[in-house]
């Protein structure tokens, strides 16, 4: 029993494992829980260097085609929408050639290894036309949109404070294995582009432009083994420590890290206002701690962000009934499907590859700062987009 | 790409909103993540009232067919197992005409409105020969499955206590609807078959067999408005208050109500024996808190079960990210369908019918001991399996 | 430096560790604390067996007298008041005996081994009409107050639930030594009287008066080895389990027991009400969980109780300099005197004698409930105060 | 009853409101709690501005005399040891004249205004050869202790982070009054003082000394109104936000605000080292969050620390008794008095002077780096000690 006068989005799907299996079970899922959908997603081709690995994956995320070269994808005429899920360095290559044919890009973040790289990115999806999507999907948490809106409604006042941390502890243990994640040349960075550029994302959609940056970074265990046998030299950084400023003024810390052990996915924020303040941890995503300034028995109060009223609030179950970590993706690719459709744009809600382009400046300016002990200004380093 | 050598399990779906939403969402899942799964379920068909809204429903969740009667579905030569996600009133029915004609039985909790009607399901699936199972997701937590392991393995030592909260605050408001929940005759019970049957089949898990139960019961607004206009008489109990006693001589507490404000989805236990206590909580379900006793700087840990050697550990993702409440229908599912496929079985770590009856016997000694303020002993309330 | 003009009352404590400890210290700072004190406290004696550990209790804590028999000290014509914090088996005895010398009388909790001791002790009370206080110092407690005036005020609208747990481990481990407290004979009974029984007070101080109780108890481990050698014979309860009924119409559960690894000094309450919830937790004493039903974005708020408009506010420190478990004598002191000096009341926001006595009759009815296995209505057992 | 063969120590407090309360509730406490001690603190003179307020303060304390000025108390030849509790621009010349005259002094944080002003009274202590402290009182929170303990003991193996915050609100409202606080030629400077120093000397205590931090301040308000009318103008920070660098390799953040909603007095620090992690929170300061890795159930585990094995445990009262905010300033004296009596030595465990003037001199560093806006070594700002 299916409906035929719905017409349907063909994507393919750069990656299949690691989050690039988020975004394949939100395409299994996104149309049946926002129903009904002007533009159903058919899943039509996954792309991997594995051929043998890769058509495993097409049989189990149901695609109709697996290639062994993402090339092969995006020029797979049924495809419509690329979802680029790959290891950095192809985020730029595959994306700037996906948009050349037309298609529409969701890239998962950081958008690329340099602000350069970046930059070109951006240009080449203004130049297409297209529409284009960073995969910031901590945006769609329930609580972070509560956030968000509680900010926006003036809730918090002027904000004083933005301080966050990402960090988790798989890097602690030695003997965890060199991987590309390690080596500067294919990720741009360690966990600056890899965990700090969700926590700027979030910045910049909760607080507004950084400004400044002050920091330092280290390099804890230098040499890892591979998988394969012998070691491999690490050449990121293992964390970096931040001082951030905001252009309204609002200043704060940022940190990550994979050197915190019992910490496992553990972005954080506080932000402090006039009004009041919040507070967010995504190891309990369902939650958001709210402090509001008034008269009477006060104190932070933990918001289960399940209820009607809440943003997604009815979307799956009712309240107290929690949402999972992929959920956000399901959240994402609806967003992006919207915009595909003509029904809204990326943004404000959603981050773009301007977005993702002036995050991936940021970053630059950590590791610049870390690198010349020195405050960096941000804004100098941003310019401008330049469309064909 | 299909597998065309993987067998297909036909099944249909009695309801489709609430719960039964999450059944459906579950067969859509459950063989992309346990993949490669033997037996891959297919949705057949789904039953409900409304001729227009089941069909609708068929459309969203890509069921064959639609019947707006369950008698249709059961039917349908295509069905090999039914999920019986429909209200109290049309389990037994509904459970034993599919058991007649051969179908495995995966049954919504309460099993059925009393023990009674419980036992005849029991025996009718006994006779049928056919896989039960009762819906008691919560079996299929990570965090209580850790739980159940580390109480098996002795962790805990000999257990002293168990005390059980289910609370939300659906009903806090007198404009709260009058619904089938309400009505006895449909319903069986009021909040002791709705919540603390949950509490007290995580009570039998955990711990063993409940030997005695004293109890209150309260109505605390007795009449509600229809959603068609006018009032209904609320004729089940708002609240349950109770003393539990287990054959293994642990003794403890158990409480559901829907009038706490600020409780949402707060199933709650916690577990005291001679070598450590735990601790859970629905709401934070990703979640154990464990207190072993040793000689160090000690207090509870909360463990985000999340890691790889936690149950369920690296089915869905890494370390810190977090599952959602509809996770557990999906375990629930592959776990049915392994004991369909005759992999396994579904007790102990399911619950079978004679689960959902036993369960259903201490829920009616918790009504006697409420109305007759008297502890009542469970056993001699127990009536043994009379398989045709 | 002192001042001449302030009036000093001369306090006798009977008693000089444990709980008695608490009363020394607070003699010794309440008047700095509470600046002027129309009355100011002196350490006259202390009372206690050992002679010699009563002689040097007198030298540390600055008595002018030490006796080793209590009858000595409510002989010594410069006591005024009678601290009883003694063993259970002497709250009764001294306290009469001191009540018939005119002495105003602080005992402590329980008031007595039964309820009928704890008549007498009210009666005698009465007859010599003195002040007389039971020492359920968690009434002092800011969070306690707190909670108090926000259910007085009616925040919490129509109260559906109190449920309390109070629980330690201080008895997990085996060879914790056997005590007056095991033995009925001295101490009446076992945790019902010395943890359940400030429970109970919380629940009449916060709730109101429980009209009926159901319950069971138990005795885990019934030998234990005397600390100068052989074993006792332990012939009161290691836990009680209960349902509780107020005469408003409030249900709720609780629980007392030393068998509860990871808890400390675990005296929790959760009161639910038709305007919102609060809960308490002893070990985080300076909390109180909030929350209040509205329409915003909601969630149970921690008030840290430390507010200059908060009970006991500025009294001690600023906002967010915790107060420690003492402190609650020192606030329950001051309220005695202030009751002793003539400028206020004991009751209502201190307990009694006859609110000493009224949870007596309730601890006797919930050893009644375990022991017969039925719900045991508590206002029969009341008997009117019968003054001489 | 007086132990005449107890050696008195004369003790004179500069100040008598704020923290010079704490410490005048400690003297009357310590030796009943440290009991018995060999060197019985006895309160001689109470020093202050107000000749009024002084003599009450002298009466409620029960000091023998009262100076309106501090010249007074030093040379009162019954002082022996000198508290100095004033504002900041009295710690330099009150303890060095103190020291002048052979008295012991306590002296309250930060130590002075400047680095320099710090290193002259840690010169003049060394040449005077005194006992010298300064009030870094959290060195004795008893959960603060174990976490030093469990470091140097290795339990966190090599340290990769420390960060901290000291975060209040009460300067968010803007008509919270001008005062000494608000004015660098009184205070020396702001937050960094007042709240960063507390976090440095915690840093330094667990981790050890800074090498370099990099930095950023804000004014938020710049005006004030004034208590007598009028308005003052701010030139202290209001917040303060840094990046630290310690000599052993670790990196963390650093920050101070009073511009932080529901925050009340929230000191906490999170430690990562390749063993494990520990947290602590001043507003929740009997506890300790502890994760050790291991192989097991693991997360951090929320430590209550009032075991009798833990840091000062058995010295007030049982497990889970928690004790309160000005029970530091009972830790810190006694510790002070066996160092006066030379029982033991002020370092390791409690902050001398050298201390004190090491944490200025990071303070200063903090300053430098915010106003240069570059990364600023610690060490070269450091000068040896020069004693006479």
């Amino acid at each position: 029993m299916t409906d035929g006068s719905v017409r349907q989005v063909g994507i393919g799907v750069l990656g299949y494992e690691g989050v690039a299996k988020a975004h394949l079970l939100a395409i299994q899922r996104v149309s049946t829980i926002f129903w009904p959908l002007p533009a159903r997603p058919l899943l039509v081709a996954v792309a991997g260097r594995s051929a043998d690995r890769v058509e495993r994956a097409a049989q189990r995320y149901g695609a109709q085609a697996a290639y062994p070269d993402w090339r092969g994808l995006i020029d797979d005429r049924r495809v419509q929408v690329l979802i680029n899920a790959g290891p950095n360095d192809v985020h730029a290559e595959a994306s700037v050639a996906g948009a050349a044919r037309g298609l529409h890009v969701l890239c998962e973040k950081p958008l690329a290894r340099t602000s350069t790289e970046a930059a070109q990115m951006r240009d080449a999806a203004a130049t297409a036309r297209i529409v284009h999507m960073t995969g910031y999907n901590y945006r769609f948490v329930p609580a972070v949109r509560l956030a968000r809106q509680l900010i926006r409604e003036g809730r918090l006042g002027r904000i004083y404070h933005f301080r966050t941390r990402y960090c988790d502890d798989s890097m602690v243990d030695p003997s965890a294995p060199y991987s590309w994640r390690h080596d500067k040349a294919r990720a741009g960075s360690g966990v600056i582009g890899d965990l700090a550029a969700h926590a700027l994302d979030l910045a910049r959609f909760l607080v507004g432009e950084v400004s400044a940056v002050s920091a330092t970074a280290r390099i804890f265990i230098d040499r890892r083994p591979r998988r394969d046998g012998g070691e491999g030299a690490v050449d990121v950084e293992d964390a970096i420590e931040a001082v951030l400023e905001f252009t309204t003024g609002a200043v704060g810390t940022l940190e990550a890290s994979s050197f915190c052990p019992g910490r496992k996915n553990f972005l954080s924020f506080e932000v402090n206002g006039s009004g009041g303040s919040l507070a967010f941890n995504l190891e309990r995503l369902n939650e958001l701690e709210l402090f509001v300034r008034d008269d009477g028995a006060n104190g932070f109060r933990t918001v289960l962000v399940t209820e009607a009223h809440h943003p997604y609030g009815g979307t799956w179950w009712p309240p107290g009934h929690i949402l999972g970590w992929e959920h956000t993706f399901v959240h994402q690719l609806h967003h992006f499907l919207l915009a595909v459709g003509g029904q809204s744009t990326v943004e404000p809600d959603g981050a773009s590859f301007e977005d993702g382009y002036r995050c991936a400046v940021v970053c630059d300016a950590l590791d610049r700062a870390a690198r010349e002990g020195r405050r960096v200004p941000v804004e100098g380093l941003v310019t401008p987009m330049k469309p064909g």
